[in-house]
């Protein structure tokens, strides 16, 4: 059965293991479920539980979650399961860091929010962010969206771990 | 726009005062925005948020979220968003605090976990809970679900605002 120790990352524990723990308890919690709300409200909780797990700047992110494909509106997002504060509901393709990630289909690596053309000061606590596309059959289907407290907060570590992990979302949830 | 502001309740706030915020800002969170999804995730923050903001045993929730009706199996919940730790994806009607209020259509306030019947121990941090059916004509389509990691976290307070907050989601989804 699922257990809420899967959120309980190891004391020192690296980077790098943290997110190898994230992609091994997704791949479990995966297994024989594809509901995409389900998948996602898990692997929210796992992310925000790693990040507050590690040192400065990652136990200062403020915000980890999903956008998804609006089914109603062309072009938009719309919100999904995250963990944070109140958040934007909708996002059109193209606006801000989230917005660019859709339309682009490529990773936003942003370590000063303030200087991205357009950003959304949803919060002004954050500072800094990562946005990773979920793309199945060459189309983006959702996004990861993570934001930081502090400027500088995401590197290229997290840029390759969080794109295996919206690879692994990709193909595990109906979408 | 949504603002994270939202999610901050003032210093000293009552539980009475907590929960008229979280109903003011559901109101206009659903104005003009149906999907479910997106309005549970942003109601599970406010939720966090708020209980996080009041005296013991209220900041010692552990868990604030949804389950909602699978529609791939019948009387089963799957989870929906939430706050807190990883969780169990299904839950059959019938089955723990949760299964309960499904089966039931009635609000299941446990001040002790463990005395209760069929509970389902996804984490052992928790020590009661309050489970609040959402029902759309006639019909049980969610469910808001509260753990505590101290016994009798709840009471008819928590029981009578949530239930509103219930009804205020029944009719402001699409389930």
């Amino acid at each position: 059965m699922v257990h809420a120790d899967a959120s309980n990352f190891e004391a020192g524990v690296s980077k790098a293991k943290a997110y190898e723990q994230i992609l091994e308890q997704a791949t479990a919690l995966f297994d024989g479920q594809r509901n995409w709300v389900c998948n996602t409200a898990n692997i929210a909780s796992l992310l925000w539980h790693a990040f507050h797990s590690l040192p400065s700047p990652s136990c200062e992110v403020n915000w980890a979650g999903f956008y998804v494909l609006d089914k109603t509106v062309s072009k938009q997002l719309i919100l999904g399961p995250f963990h944070g504060k109140v958040a934007c509901q909708t996002i059109a393709f193209g606006r801000g860091v989230c917005g660019a990630a859709a339309q682009s289909g490529k990773t936003q690596l942003v370590p000063d929010v303030e200087q991205f053309p357009g950003h959304i000061a949803c919060d002004d606590d954050s500072k800094s962010e990562i946005v990773v596309p979920i793309v199945k059959e060459g189309k983006v289907v959702a996004i990861i969206d993570i934001d930081c407290a502090v400027m500088q907060g995401f590197d290229e570590e997290d840029q390759q771990y969080l794109e295996k992990l919206a690879h692994l979302l990709a193909e595990a949830c109906d979408w």
